[in-house]
């Protein structure tokens, strides 16, 4: 009996359903931004990584790492919104075989930082960052893109410096201008964050404030969770397991965090946690009706001191080892459990999947999708 | 010219109705539960104070601090739903010139404890705490009380110990029960807290979940914000205004905290925050039609270390304060900074206002109501 | 060939010498306090479980939950001094099987719990609580006990309410007489805290104030680290390091938190921290000349929710696992890659030793020390 | 009789020596870096304020400010080490009535931001550091500047990045090589820092590090306490009190913080946290044999939305408001009352003090030393 045998064995004394879950993990698709290619940096200067895309060999790099891991070709643009920017990054990406899912734009220009830039008191400049969501809207016209995702660097950083219900005001003012722009078929993306760069406020802080403003706007406005945008503490996957029951999950940030919005790689601190989000989603598909295929599953970190290449393959790694175990559960069992108050029991039955060794089935998952079985010796073959 | 001649002319001189603070200042209605007065303790005990009311007359030492105060004749009364026990509550407290204006309830019997109340699997422990929720509206009606205040204790220690969602039904279930048979003056206040006693979830966590829950049960229904239930670094004032802003707010739980739910004593270790929440309701009422009469201003403390009555006369000393200052803010001078984005003149704004040395204020407004000019000796001489 | 058989051969693979791990995890000794077996509560009220022990079976109980886990022989006693309470504990505890290693007081009498046992600024309680030291010592003379473990409740809740550094002066006199009473071979055992009871305080609120402690003691006065006594966010394997660094490691308090002192079942919810705390020791015993013989590894966790029988054996399953995979870390290949600033590679080699199933190695492990193979099992046999 | 007259009888009769507290605010010494009047930003972009000072008019600014509020002559430099550069700072500083008291280097170079600076693996580039050190010593001794202060960006982002130990020796072994090239009447200081650059581990993340580290040095060895460098919830007043009593302080770094090292101005947020600081240091004047003027009192805010003039005003009008305030606490009834375990009464003698309106004072002091009375007014007028 091979080694494969044995662990298809176990899986099925465990009651689980193998083909059902890699036809799941087969689906995963993580969108990725362009820049998580790129150097970046921190308050304290940039960080040069030798592995880093260049403006010229960016879509290569992208296609490279989605030939290897075979989940990465939808991409989420910039907000740059020059007709031949957009018609340019178009034809790269699907010269590469990429698609733009999702149009991200930077609202945190010089004067919009200052003072905010949807919740800035000067009308101008709203009006200014406003007239720039409409153009990235034509924009994903362009490329055919789902979303459109909105993080704002708004906030303040000293009690009276302004007042939270006129920023609200200003902020619902200019979001539902883009929203009624908005084609059909798009979803307006919400990003909460708790603070950073402001430190006093930031106008949406919380899951909360932004529920509050999607239900303002309309069924097409959904909120994004970013793993790292919460005090410290925080219940992350209890946020999310509520966002889906509200209807207004529409994307999930992915990252890891030990302090604040640390944009470090997914699951590299706190794996448990991972797993834990990952079957807050396994168990909506299985009792709410959720289709994970509804959400912008989107990496979003900032790699500095990785090298960018092995970073990304870590990071998949990370995702689908965590998504595995989710899937390895015993839904049934941990139902029973849980209605007798079975404590230890239910705490056990996740713990039981968790400490399965998943790799062998990422392995075979990637055989049979023809990906090389060990993508970080593919990624050091580039 | 008399020192409080000068200290009028300084304040005229800074733009403050100063007339106009003063009626507010002596419309301010603390509630106040009875145990306050009473011994408590930590998980570690009980603690007992010398000057802790008994139950024989509790009743007594609350009309003695309304006496000195003029403000504490609100009661909160606890959960006794027997008709004998809310006739004897009644009497005593209009004997002595006080008001029941809310009941509030525990959820903690033992095995509510274990593993919930109206988020219990079992559904006969959840139909059980349904009814005690019917009989404290009941116990409203004999009361004249308005608000049916509402803070469960349940939540689960382990990941996989409870379904989220599962959970939340069953919540939603229950309350909508007993919020149907609420009597159209009522009010029913759902308080949310970060953690504690459970620590790995808590079923109302956050102020998003208090509000998703008040909306599902329709515009009876009200949140708590509780100083103390928010995780570290948490921006309460803006919640405040959030809460405000979308109608929902309820009540207010006064205290004090550094790590948790402390319940110390108001203002004792961050009095510009205190200061910051009036400024918030101050805000509210001068621009978004705002009463403050509407919300339960409610003390809510656990005096352990500090002797009861002393203690008390401290709440009341630190919320007066913070709510003068806040009255001193000069609004149109605030927001004029605020529109030009003069990030320090605003914030020097409230600080000029907080430096103001308010007790002369204080004592000229205990003066005119007929109340002792230095509550601490006051006390002191009971 | 034998699913067991290839495992070995993986770890093999690895690098890893498996019998070499396999005497580290038969030499596992958990100490764990009596008053874990029995109910216990939080400040909202007590607990009981029906598989609580009894003062009349409590050794009977424990003795049990050694035989099937074969490492909790070692028991911690709590404060009792009369003599003829510590012949009798002595007395069950040999009859049982089982021996005292420690000696844990309560230092939150009522009186004490207010303002404070060895920093009481009443000279008589801190002399009282002095002399309660000493019975100690005495009673660990006839239980031939090593540790004397020391928590103060201490601390104060209020700015201005206590003097820090008289308070230290007086807890540094306290200690020091209870010092000078140690025999040779005693340890004396301090532990910080970072909050609770004392809200605004604690006297001794983290390992850099216990060190100092210690440094003016004596080299027979060493550190606890419990692992839920930080602030959040806090890296508490760098502290372990450092404690170890500075040669003054005394005592794990072995357990779970998310919030603060939770003290719920270790691993339980970040099972990678505590595979980190593990991989500190064994990067110790390597390199460091530590000893883990040397230190007091000590179950402190307080089971309100969880059944206590079931709840030990998952602290023990978990403390075993997050053991063995540290002992899985090829170290060679993490120095290595560490040298080389390799920072995918040397986080993907412990990522690689925890994704490991390490169950088949426990089973084996348990076989051959004549312990049940399955340990839930028998606990729900007894 | 006066306002002021009142104001000064009040005081009497609070039992304030009002001459000393004079005193003391007169000789108030704000260390200040040079580029606290220069642009700067966040990781997010860098900021452009109108008022900031250039390089070629930044001795200029620094003096005007000096000449305003007549405690910023205190000047620290960055580690620029060339023997050109030095003179020259050297001449710009004299000639604007400045005196370099502090240089304050940076290890930020892109190289040993990625992997550290003193803890880097490569030994060349710990080398490289240390040379650095050496150099910035030279300076010191041009300058006549008293004060070495090191902040390192070193630490990791994963865990497995680096060996906390082997990291820790490296850096004992490069500082203790700068050490022994002080002259003796030039201090080291260590500063600590809980997280950012890097987010899972700092190398010196604590006061406990820092003090071990120094220890381990020498007598010159001396640790900074930044406000911001702690975790949520900690104690800061509490730390800086056991610093001074293990004799280990040598700098504060004055700015406030909501969530982490936000340079924010000090007390703008919090004035009571920072009211409870300067108490602690006035505290220890009393009792402890501390000198204030034995420690750099330093300024370390970073303002991006705030005008860099005024935001200067701010942050010293705040700062003596809090160190006024703690002046005025009748510290010998202070006393009294934490010896008879009086909390309210210990509690209230702090907000006596606080509630005072200070501001006539600080008018009076800088009446008298022949400063402008509204610092605001003036520093608008320049």
């Amino acid at each position: 009996m091979s080694q494969m045998d044995y662990w298809l064995k176990d899986q099925q004394a465990r009651g689980v359903d193998i083909d059902a879950a890699k036809a799941k993990l087969k689906k995963l698709d993580i969108h990725v931004p362009l820049w998580l290619y790129r150097d970046t940096g921190t308050r304290f200067g940039r960080v040069h990584q030798e592995d880093s895309a260049t403006a010229d060999n960016i879509f290569e790099v992208a296609a490279a790492l989605h030939k290897i891991t075979g989940c990465l070709s939808s991409i989420v643009a910039g907000g740059a919104v020059a007709p031949e920017d957009v018609a340019r990054t178009k034809a790269r990406a699907e010269a590469n075989g990429l698609k733009v899912s999702t149009v991200h734009g930077s609202y945190t220009t010089s004067e919009g930082l200052y003072y905010g830039s949807l919740t800035n008191a000067t009308s101008a400049i709203r009006k200014e960052f406003t007239e720039y969501m409409l153009k990235q809207i034509e924009a994903m016209r362009v490329y055919g893109a789902k979303y459109l995702s909105i993080w704002l660097p708004d906030g303040t950083n000293f009690p009276g410096q302004g007042n939270f219900i006129d920023r609200k005001k200003w902020l619902i003012e200019c979001l539902q201008e883009a929203y009624d722009h908005l084609d059909p078929d798009m979803i307006m993306l919400l990003e909460y964050k708790f603070f950073e760069p402001a430190f006093y406020h930031t106008d949406i802080s919380d899951w909360g404030t932004a529920c509050a403003l999607c239900r303002r706007l309309g069924p097409q406005a959904k909120v994004i969770m970013d793993f790292g945008h919460h005090a410290q503490g925080t219940n992350v996957e209890h946020i999310l397991a509520n966002l889906i029951d509200e209807n207004m999950l529409g994307a999930l940030h992915v990252n890891a965090s030990k302090y604040g919005d640390d944009d470090l790689i997914a699951g590299a601190h706190q794996p448990y946690r991972l797993f834990l989000i990952f079957l807050e989603l396994v168990l909506a598909e299985r009792y709410s009706g959720f289709d994970m295929a509804d959400i912008a599953l989107t990496v979003d970190q900032c790699l500095t001191m990785e090298k960018k290449m092995p970073g990304t393959i870590m990071t998949v790694e990370n995702v689908q080892i965590a998504y595995a175990k989710a899937l390895l559960v015993n839904l049934d069992k941990l139902k029973e459990l849980q209605m007798k108050n079975d404590v230890v029991g239910a705490a056990m039955t996740l713990k039981d999947a968790f400490e399965c060794d998943v790799r062998p089935l990422l392995r075979m998952v990637r055989a049979e999708s023809g990906l090389p079985v060990d993508p970080f010796a593919a990624v050091a073959g580039l």
